[in-house]
């Protein structure tokens, strides 16, 4: 470990929004040369592949302005300040999509982009939904799409769904 | 589309490093509200699955700054102006690994982060491996560690694999 770890000598905040904090950082290599290193710092998230009991699985459509495109995706969400990625995963399944689940469990914890920002995702299946209303932040413009898990493989095998979580989220649920 | 679509108003690079490159835009919302959106600008990325001949499968360790930890993936990289995805793969296979791949056939497409980056990944499986010399960058400190099908499941299973495209791409392979 040690002869790969990188050290850091100093840490500038760049640009701090709404959204993302950039940090510019010096480091000292592995070799005792110095390099730069710029880091989006994150709070860190959850998705949640949610199953109806006729097998349909829940998705979302929403404009991702980074992306200029309508993408279709799983559930997800921030996680807010000392909340556990297990009630977030409830949260935001309900705000979302209108759903409770009386059943989540864990399917995988991972690194979304490790080169530049320290983003871990926290990945849910929920079934046993129960249907009520969504309750979306107030810039959020989102639609609810159910569909079946062949057509959910169509879409896939189409490209319309093209988003790491998602993806990963259907395949680690066997839906592909 | 149209109701969900985000007009951009204004665009402001507010940071542009040796990597990174963060826009701070205002756009008008489908209600006709106004909005700010932050976004990481990327050129794209390619990712390599690679399987040896006697199943075993290619991973590269690396110390990975944002996230303080040295991660085991597959091996990935940026494209480079104008690169095909193709190439893109084939060279970073040999830089990080020092395989050459006789056979390279494409696994998925999609957006990492699209809440906050427009990174798109090409996925890629790698067959039919001959082994050369690694050609790292000069800032990389990458070693390599080949594992059965069966230790990677084991790796996965105890969060020693953490990265989402390595997961992604070893469910998409079979491997999961």
């Amino acid at each position: 470990m040690e002869r790969f770890t990188e050290k850091v000598l100093d840490t500038k905040l760049v640009f701090s929004g709404k959204f993302l904090r950039i940090r510019y950082d010096h480091v000292l290599l592995p070799d005792g040369r110095k390099a730069t290193r710029e880091v989006v710092d994150h709070p860190g998230a959850v998705a949640i592949v949610p199953v109806l009991s006729d097998s349909r699985i829940v998705l979302v459509k929403q404009y991702r302005y980074a992306v200029s495109d309508l993408l279709l995706e799983i559930p997800a969400g921030k996680l807010e300040g000392g909340e556990e990625p297990v009630d977030c995963a409830i949260r935001e399944l309900k705000e979302e999509t209108g759903y409770s689940a009386a059943a989540i469990s864990k399917l995988a914890g991972f690194y979304t982009t490790p080169g530049f920002t320290n983003e871990f995702l926290h990945l849910f299946l929920a079934n046993d939904l129960t249907f009520g209303l969504q309750h979306l932040d107030e810039d959020e413009f989102i639609c609810t799409e159910s569909y079946y898990p062949d057509q959910v493989r169509q879409l896939v095998k189409n490209g319309r769904i093209c988003d790491a979580k998602t993806l990963l989220g259907l395949s680690l649920a066997g839906l592909l």
